[in-house]
């Protein structure tokens, strides 16, 4: 059932800890809520709730769950739109709103949480298939809701519940994987207008990573005119078939799973550059350690790999990692070549990347100039007030004799 | 005469001062110099040196300025390509490589300062015309060389130095604007295959903001299908002018100078959409509170100053100018709008422009989503070690009812 205006229990905030979310920040903390006046052991996990300051004024509507340290989620700061089935159905129209003016065909995120208002809720659209993540208890109870609201809005012919993401775990939720109606194994999407195949339920998160979709559109210019490009954890080869497709002379893919090289390999016949990409299975770093053996050489060498950084407690290891992979990459250009390198851990800075890259640079004795930075696509929008919604980081970085 | 090895006199540093450098640092504070050894004093102003450890051991060469805060540059680590005319020839080249690479047409920045190892050198090429300025004493005694190096990897038709740069005062170097061969009031440029016209000696900087070509291209997507476009603080037009040609149905530029606002009709005119392109002069802070008045709405509002912050000293009172802009901009807005604001002055970081800009759609009740952040284009390389390198900032920022 969706909750009623009746429904929404208050959440009481602790003097003056309103501030945050008035500067429109989403987010209210444990130890920020007036425990005293409302309990939150009162609370079941994903309850909607209102949040009122100390003496009781409203902030908004949202959800509570009493079990993460991010206690509660603002959703709506209108009293007369509060948090329910049909603000979900209206934040829902307000994202396809900006997808439809920004992309040619229907493969982008639709919804990327508190960056279109809806904390908790992550979709992807594959065309006709959308891949949904819930990623906390509030929105977990609306899962009937969310369902009916992208039936209203999209009608898609499947939806699969990619509910199996770790940071469930924080939420108390079990992780699981749900189809409702035929979710295919693989679907066909569109990317800067090269075609690929993606798997869905046994891909990596929602299958396809459309984050990237702007800073690969950004590859072809470096690309085209016969580069040799290596697409370091390729995944399903996103950046490598579209380097192909866009000049490259000769592509190497590398990834550790063979499933994903064998989709590298069929979106490469898609789009008739099969006799131009291959593919090595492999650790990255080992591979990586190989090539060099070798004495290969490439103009272009992307660097996309999983988050290194998942917590902040992996902070000095995972930098390192970046550190080493990124070093090993630009040991494998020519003289004069470009380093993409990506990290989509929030807990490692731009700024930090870019340390690493130029301490890197510095003890191989090369130079290094950095020509552009990338960031999420803008369907991935960043909350201004949230820096956590602003993850993804890439740098297109020429490396030249010292 | 260019400085041949023989000529480096010494620079010594004192003790471990060298280590930013080392770290990929190409500036020497006057404080590092171990002046006992090598006093500042002794140095004729752009003089070429070598810098040393406190030991004595090389660092590498460049100049000195015993007169500015930043007393000496570093230009060469290796002891065998020293700083000297065949160097300048050398990075001229490989500047030259990277545009050829990226450009269809010769219309960018060749040389930028200390992001192509040149530091204190910045060229602009316009075809066959070439505007340089020099903004240090170092460049400024190398002129010749510059010019004769210019001549040897482009043969110009015409060099305009714009010497006229206020960061020359900090050098001690007069300000001077000087034509080599014919250089023609205006010229026809090509950006992102829209012509423009730009005027030279007359216009601002180097006539024209090659730095914004890629934020530029960003617009299309979201200006196509007929939005009602405002671009403020438009100079001649390059943002209004690409936006018209883009399917924009209406873009009301708005500058102080009535000569700026003659260059968008024409440039509106060689592209054929001056039916689309009209000028409005005068200051923009009044201009949108005018338009604020009558009501007006756009679709989409470009807020494009020049730096409101020159120098660390005015970072109060412009973060204030940049937050009362872009608030007016704002209020321009349709209830789903898209503001596109740009900071160039390297004093306000990213973060702040963010944070102003959110607090702005606060005080105005309305939602704010950062789609996408630009930056300085790839002929602006950034060099890694050098903050001050990386200056130009853009926000995409979509705007909704609250």
């Amino acid at each position: 059932m969706p909750p009623t205006d009746s429904s929404f229990a208050p959440l009481r905030l602790k003097k003056q800890e309103e501030r945050r979310l008035r500067a429109g920040h989403l987010w209210v903390y444990s130890n920020e809520v007036d425990t005293a006046a409302t309990p939150l052991g009162a609370f079941a996990p994903g309850a909607p709730v209102e949040i009122q300051t100390s003496s009781g004024k409203p902030v908004g509507t949202g959800y509570v769950n009493p079990h993460s340290l991010i206690c509660a989620r603002l959703v709506s700061r209108d009293a007369a739109h509060p948090f329910d089935a049909s603000l979900l159905v209206h934040r829902l129209k307000v994202a396809l709103g900006l997808r439809e003016r920004l992309y040619p065909a229907p493969y982008y995120r639709l919804v990327h949480g508190e960056g279109d208002g809806l904390p908790g809720l992550v979709v992807d659209r594959f065309g006709e298939v959308c891949v949904v993540q819930l990623t906390t208890a509030g929105m977990e109870v609306m899962k009937a809701e969310v369902l009916a609201a992208l039936d209203k809005v999209l009608k898609p012919a499947a939806v699969l519940w990619r509910n199996d993401s770790p940071v469930r775990e924080l939420e108390g939720l079990p992780a699981y994987v749900e189809a409702v109606g035929q979710v295919p194994d693989t679907v066909t999407l569109e990317e800067n207008g090269v075609r690929f195949v993606a798997p869905l339920a046994a891909g990596q998160k929602t299958g396809w990573f459309y984050d990237q979709q702007d800073n690969r559109a950004r590859l072809a210019k470096y690309v085209r005119g016969g580069a040799r490009v290596l697409d370091v954890f390729s995944y399903v080869g996103a950046w490598g078939v579209y380097a192909a497709t866009c000049g490259a002379r000769e592509v190497i893919c590398v990834d550790a799973s063979a499933a994903a090289l064998e989709h590298v390999g069929a979106s490469a016949a898609l789009n008739g550059v099969a006799g131009r990409v291959s593919a090595l299975r492999g650790d990255a770093f080992e591979v990586l350690k190989g090539l060099r053996e070798e004495r290969q050489r490439f103009d272009v060498v992307v660097v996309d790999p999983p988050a290194f950084i998942k917590r902040k407690k992996d902070l000095a290891e995972g930098t390192l990692a970046y550190r080493r992979i990124n070093e090993a990459a630009m040991q494998l250009l020519e003289r004069d070549g470009l380093l993409v390198a990506c990290s989509c851990s929030h807990h490692l800075t731009r700024e930090a990347l870019g340390g690493e890259l130029l301490a890197g640079s510095r003890h191989l004795d090369r130079g290094l100039q950095f020509l552009e930075r990338g960031q999420q696509a803008p369907d991935h929008p960043v909350h201004p007030a949230i820096p956590e919604t602003e993850y993804l980081k890439a740098f297109y970085a020429r490396v030249l004799p010292a």
